[in-house]
């Protein structure tokens, strides 16, 4: 993380800077994620990030299951005190710092939803949110963290349900294509749901590792947070009843996910679709014919484009540092292609452009032919890290059948075959029994097998394909 | 506020939900701003949103002007009572919510910079602030706000008050040419400088009720910060000094600043550039031959661009409320265009649209005729509305020399001549004198005529054009 200049633990324990490259990261999965929670209907709002206590003590489940691990504030004041500066102006009620925004924007709905016309109501949000780790971890458990959290209210379970669905399926690609994330997607078992959902969906990715991340998750939480806020419409047939509500949501966490997925001795590998920058072009100086040059084969790659349409991001390096020093800075960054332009370049017209999947300074070529190709071999490495990730989950994938087989694996030193392939037989005491290897049920799969074999717990008759596996 | 749909004060004392047609304003917003912030060389960074309160302790002067109105943050758990949750888990050290970042973002540069070489260092952040507000009031002054916040360090005097021109200069040619606002740039008289700064200038707003409203500020902060923090680098010569330091941002009170400008008793209107919806087109129903006429119109007009190369943002409405309900509606929320389709549309091929800035139902028009000047139209709308402000900006502004004049302006009923151009002889007392009348030297505006004249506080010599106004 920090050799790849992405962000850093500071100032405040638990809290992170991100870095301009590891924002830039952000922003491509913002842009990316946005546009297709809009063409999926989804308007953006924002709601306040102080959620007054008494919101909270609605939900009991909900804030049960929170672990209660929350920045409270009390004071809206500070005073000048013998020592420096104090807390003052208490509050009459303590204000909650959002770790997550189900029952403030619910309050708005309850107001908002009248009738079936006012259904659906789909909404997102682009934010912070402070939930306060005790063991943070950059990137993966930070006490504040960004993210968006998208909020949606419907008139039936069908169409709710199918809101979770398609918001789940929607993360799935946008991990698998962009990210190029290897991921296992299912349905969590009930201990590790979200507090007060009815179902949750998750896309769990395999880290280099062999843990899973839980990588995005999409809830349908059935009328309970509509009954316990009082969010109530009049249907079609003029009955007045709770809706039904959906959340879901991805974080920063997300750079972490490719970081562990990608990173290799050297730093960082970002996957082209996601790269702040394709391709950064470091001249040895930036006047004269070497300048020039440089600047005209930003412009000429700049024309260039992915094949999922995004055009070519260029950059030009224009920093004081070392040729070398820069290059390499570049490289433990991650950015897919570095082009050095120097006296050689300047007199030849070819160029020896620096891939970061294989990391061999390739082969001189003529520049035309290189600016013509850039966005193939970019498309080539998308595909090629994606596949890396793919082939490294199946190579630390095995299966289990019956409690012996999987305790042998849970069991084997170093992890060597990390995500445990076995049956569940839906018992609640079978599901946490893996606890002892600190491994639990990460998900239960889409893509079922239907074949009967025995439960990895306990031995008995079960159909339900589960994952087990560590996880962060 | 509420006609347009944009927002409403809720949950929290001093707090707002920014609805959708809000959120959408504030989405334009930013997307115009951040792409000329990003071509100024800025690049996008996060940091914490908690301040450790040592770190405001160590900016007496900083601290001292704001006011001390804060969220303080003083533990990290809820706890379970006997009357529901308690704020548990008490801080060793208390938390502010960031008001503003100069002093973290301070204490990273502090880390990062070592040498010339590390310089200039120019960060951007969009993110949430918090200060308490005590009257708060929807998107003018409330508790929490949305903003960017840009902080740079430059190893000279020179480079530093340039960039803090350049953005004052930035932010004049967008609220200007983008969200038409009447405005007069200038620097702040010291009495209203930013907590610390060497510098600060300002666009401040006529709004309809002829008040002032500071719309966006870049200070010029000296060596100040980086005394107080130790930012420090080492010059070409090899010698140790602090860096010179700015600060700028603008926030969603520029959402209020539209609204208080473009408002009409329909509600609001929205300039085009920054409209999140150019035109909406609203179908009878969505099936059959007009919902297909309508779809097609909405393809069509998207070719459409305005002058500056922004492609048309064309909305179906979809809603299931009656058409004449939906229209107003769109009315109120000041989008501008509204497009009706019927079946005698369908029929004829002809419109009849509705232009937000004049509110008559235009005379019918064939529909490719209207879909190819429809961008003029636009651009001519953008253009009206600033016309419309400026000139209600002239026409309420008046000169006044000496204190007769300047007293007899600023005690006029009704305050028909809200902005007062008069002189300042630069003394301390004066600056604040007019006071009595709840006015303020708004700035100093930037184009000064170099003539001599008299104080309109105390009528001797006096050289400096100032705006006197009382504002938001």
């Amino acid at each position: 993380m920090q050799a790849a200049d992405l962000a850093e633990m500071a100032h405040v324990r638990g809290c992170m800077v991100i870095k301009p490259w590891g924002y830039g990261l952000w922003e491509q999965i913002q842009q990316h994620l946005d546009h297709r929670i809009k063409a999926l209907g989804h308007e953006n709002a924002y709601f306040p990030i102080f959620i007054p206590l008494t919101y909270l003590a609605k939900e009991a489940e909900h804030v049960e299951g929170f672990s209660k691990e929350m920045a409270v504030v009390t004071h809206h004041r500070l005073s000048a005190a013998n020592d420096g500066l104090r807390p003052d102006g208490p509050l009459d009620e303590p204000l909650i710092v959002r770790p997550t925004s189900e029952t403030i924007i619910g309050h708005s709905m309850a107001k908002w939803v009248q009738s079936y016309r006012d259904l659906p109501l789909l909404l997102n949000q682009w934010s912070n949110a402070v939930r306060w780790e005790l063991r943070p971890r950059v990137f993966l458990r930070t006490t504040e963290f960004l993210w968006q959290e998208g909020h949606t209210a419907h008139a039936t379970h069908d169409e709710a349900l199918q809101e979770s669905l398609s918001i789940h399926a929607m993360y799935e690609s946008f991990a698998r294509e962009y990210l190029a994330l290897a991921l296992v997607p299912g349905e969590k078992p009930p201990s590790e749901r979200f507090p007060g959902a009815e179902r949750s969906y998750t896309i769990e990715a395999m880290m280099q590792d062999g843990k899973a991340l839980q990588a995005g998750t999409s809830h349908y939480l059935g009328q309970n947070f509509a009954r316990a806020i009082g969010i109530e419409f009049v249907d079609r047939s003029g009955e007045r009843q709770p809706v039904y509500t959906t959340s879901w949501g991805v974080s920063t966490r997300l750079i972490g996910a490719v970081v562990m997925t990608h990173g290799d001795d050297m730093g960082l590998r970002v996957p082209p679709r996601v790269a702040p920058t394709h391709v950064v072009v470091i001249p040895r100086s930036t006047d004269g014919e070497v300048g020039a040059l440089a600047r005209r084969w930003v412009d000429e790659l700049g024309r260039g484009c992915l094949n999922d349409g995004q055009r070519l991001r260029v950059q030009l390096d224009r920093s004081e540092a070392r040729p070398v020093d820069r290059k390499w800075r570049w490289v433990r960054r991650g950015v897919p292609i570095v082009l050095e332009v120097g006296p050689r370049e300047a007199e030849s017209g070819h160029c020896s452009p620096i891939f970061r999947d294989r990391l061999d300074q390739s082969r001189d070529m003529a520049f035309d032919e290189f600016a013509r190709g850039a966005g193939d071999l970019l498309d080539g490495m998308q595909r090629a890290y994606l596949e890396q990730a793919e082939a490294l989950m199946a190579a630390s994938t095995a299966a289990a059948t019956g409690r012996e087989e999987a305790t042998a694996l849970l069991e084997a030193p170093g992890w060597r075959t990390p995500f445990v392939r076995a049956k569940w037989c839906g018992d609640a005491a079978c599901e946490t029994a893996f606890r002892t290897w600190s491994a639990t049920i990460r998900c239960i799969p889409t893509e079922q097998s239907g074949d009967e074999g025995r439960c990895a717990a306990c031995d008995a008759p079960a159909r339900t394909d589960v994952v087990i596996a560590k996880s962060y």
